[in-house]
């Protein structure tokens, strides 16, 4: 039924190389079936004016789309002198998302910021942003633990998300653009590695929907983010 | 345990005045409590690009806040040039939700712009623009049907929206500003006047949540959603 | 023969509503017939770069009219992405109005910002913004003294403004939208309470004017500025 | 008693050059004093969007200054990328002003666009350009007419503007910029060949003024246009 | 002497991966040592206004950069509102060169735009993506040549770019960012297959250049651009 | 066979007026042939944030066009609200150019800002302004020589630019409009007074140039850059 043949409750591929640029504390390419989203983590000892002298640290996002990222080219939001509304949406969703996993106080006063690029879309791109952040955070985490100048891993858990959505009626695990476009309601959770929600995003799109029907969203949306989680554990080990 | 003294459930006063200003379609002043938000509907004979020749109509909306609507004065949009990440995210929730009450084939080929604009603001004013939105759109369409320029109401449901969130530890309806700069978890919700679901969305702010959590949170807003929609009902019989 | 039934040197019902807002340390709405402004005051403790270590304070202006003030909607400024250069134009004329008013150095070095927002339009916006600002101005600094923060009152007078043109070849005063959109000359008066002049504009639309035309505008001008600062006083007393 | 040692009613030298580039339709470089402004006037076979078959022309305006036409350099308009809330005030006042001396009807559906481009600047260049701009535009119509692509002249009347001011508590004629940085009120005055008046803006600096300053003003700028008029038509001879 | 170890007139190694992209009509990953750029080409239907119903088509460029493609993170132009004059002067740089290339009376009235989006920077990136920019637009029109859509094939000759400069004293060929940002002369060679000169840029930045010098950085250039060419008809064959 | 009737190498006129403007450091309007442009600069005792500190000084370069300075009137980029990527890419070789004869240490820790404004425009006008505007330099620091804020003078050399080009198949200096607006080729050559090279730009327009059409373009920039420093030679004895 599903347009990729897909169960319902089948994920796409998920495949995370890591260290994948020569320049970025952290980095990884995540691709979730035809998705591909290059993420990197940039370190800065510094943090924005509003956290100076208080210890804590910081943790932000940054959202795009290469042109041909598409099937249509998609005008460049550089040229164009603006990043969109849905940009700005998705980046402050990834930077929210990212730092619930983040004890602030034991990152200390700096800031990272992970830059999430699209070079492939097929559907899920902030989703796959957010998992495959999440490594290229660890990562750069890892290296300056491993240098000493962390001592306490601010990672507290893992961090990934996944879309479901209701599709010919039926509800379904891992939105591809096909399903996307056509879904009645479509919906993006972000869980941690242990279960607990970090951000809901439902939305009907044509035909609203019932409290079962989220239900069984949300238990879909569970047993992905189990299996990204252990990708994201696979990568990193 | 609330500043204000309300129970956990329990709303802030709603008061929806409608016919405010001259020259809308539609509008209504809503107030929520200390929120205070101006509605207004303007028709436009003309439809986006993409929907010329469809036969179907379009309403969005657009969201604003007055420099000191806020306790102390914030930048105006319009000096600085651009609207906020913020403003763009808010006031494409609104158009998503009142086009979901919405047939836009009933309405035919005319647009309908859902302007709130926030004149005082105390939290939770993205969901009193929904609430006081529908009430401006529901009176802007009556004017059309009135003329005999709509036929059948393209009006098929109530939208209304109301925010929960985990406020020291516990589950509560209606969040002031007082409470939503401390909330843990903070939720909007849209339904409808008969409990469809529209949008949902729930951010961990400090702490993750729960299921059972965000289910008492479902729970709380079906309950406040239903007060919103009486208060609807009322201003527009 | 003036649209409105008015006498040629009757002014619209003036009504002001003081404390309309619960955060600006000043505030107003200003009612001239159909045209009505909402004016605050916010007061900060710092001065623009170019008075630092002056002991002078500072009163700046913003304007600003909700999309449908109008009788058809306006584009949004925010969303245009600038503010017009009629905008402009009367927001600095606003500033230098109200500055006109106050003596700086018994302000000290603090700044106030009176935001003008038009929330229903029927022609005389700038003039009724200047009249508003002022009254906002006047309770913010009330309520600066009343703290003891300042000690002689830096108000030096009232300032008011009216505009008056040629309408069908007759000088009128307090001129409607619909008089404006068809008046040969169009002009604006700032006054203070003593009848000193602080700024005239006076511009010819469609016929040039001629002295004797001018002294009558500024006759009745005169007139309407002592019901306005008496209206004013009512308001602040 | 005047920094440059003029009579209170004395202009400063005043000098039009015609036809000084080779590309414009009209042009002139008019010096009031050290205050030297390019003028050129531009022809084009359109209209504005609001005047397509209407059979009535357009005269608009454009002002700018080079970086380094003041005392101390100024920021690029273009770098800074967007005019100011003052060029664009000044620029709207040239064109309103320009317009009122033309007959849009016997202009015929066609636009002159006239840029006054300061080259050196010491006070008053808005007057300069309203004066010198009527010659460019007088010249490229003069053209017109000499084509045979005009037969009854739009130049209704000359249209030329003067600065007037109270310096050190009186009035003088033709502020120089030390003058009117130090002037108490300045106003600024366009008139016609006739001497009916087009736009009048008098502003308080300081300290306001009397019903008295004001006439004597007028009488100055009076005087002032008077000399400008005839140096426009020495020059368009 | 040269950081890398390499040969005066040694090429960094070259590698292009040709249909990395699934959604764009051609595309490759050209990789210059360390210099990683992705270029996509993207056909649309429609030319530019200049020249519609001329029969020609048009060939134009877009160049970015990642944030992190760099040592250190830039500034996202996107976020930033507006691409850098940098930006603007390479991709400007990449249109012209790939044109010159092409019949566009033979493309017919169509337009394709190559995208070259650095994902990891060394130095080059400018002359990368022109090189790899060939490629990806080679592609795209077989794929229209293969569809008959095109009979006489518009692309006259291979295009590629490299760059040449004086690092301590000695010209050197294709340099890297540790040369590149010490070299006192710094220039960039487009040639044609056959030798024939599209486009030379050369730049004293600390010292200047004589004849002789650049004679030879042309002959090294000359060297770089045939191996370039060689890789270009391997990648295509 | 060149539309001025000009030899193959002969330069246009060359005028150069100094101190044309009153407030400007150093200034000159430089006139080859129908080409006018004022250049003017303009000393500030502060450097960019990556020279404080440095001891070292900077020089830079703005360019701009009157809109009626060509032909056809141009948008004024002021209102436009950006640079054209011309004009930053124009502006960016002035400055370079201009620090390739400067040496900064002798400058000592100063900025000086060259304004490049074209009044009038037939071909050359980077160029142009490249030659006034060292002219300008010179001028300025001349002022600063002379009042003994800079010791060792700064300019090393003189800095003078001409294009040449290829028209109708033959290589010819200096072109003016109507040839660059047809030549297969068109190069600007940036030399010292020495004769060495600061910044080579050779473009194909049409058809691919050879190398010894590209010898023949240098010797005639050669003879050209000669005639420029003599002509700056006399204007700043």
């Amino acid at each position: 039924m599903r347009p990729s043949g897909r169960a319902l409750d089948q994920m796409r591929d998920i495949s995370i190389e890591v260290d994948v640029t020569r320049h970025a504390e952290g980095s990884c390419m995540i691709r979730c079936g035809d998705t591909h989203v290059l993420c990197t983590a940039s370190l800065e000892e510094r943090v924005p004016p509003f956290l100076r002298n208080t210890g804590q640290g910081w943790v932000t996002a940054e959202y795009g789309m290469l042109p041909r990222a598409t099937t249509t080219r998609m005008r460049r939001e550089a040229a164009a002198g603006k990043q969109s509304g849905r940009t700005q949406e998705i980046q402050r969703l990834i930077g929210r998302s990212l730092r619930a996993g983040v004890d602030r106080n034991a990152l200390g006063e700096r800031q990272i910021t992970v830059d999430c690029d699209v070079i492939q879309a097929d559907g899920g791109t902030r989703c796959a942003s957010i998992t495959g952040g999440w490594v290229a955070l660890r990562l750069a985490v890892n290296k300056l633990m491993k240098a000493g100048d962390i001592v306490t891993d601010p990672m507290v858990d893992h961090v990934a998300a996944v879309s479901c959505g209701i599709y010919a009626g039926q509800p379904v695990l891992d939105l591809d653009y096909p399903e996307d476009s056509e879904a009645g309601t479509d919906g993006n959770f972000v869980m941690t590695g242990t279960g607990r929600m970090i951000e809901i995003q439902a939305s009907a799109e044509g035909a609203t929907f019932g409290q079962d029907e989220f239900s069984e969203l949300m238990r879909l949306a569970k047993k992905g983010v189990g299996e990204l989680v252990a990708a994201q554990k696979a990568a990193t080990a």
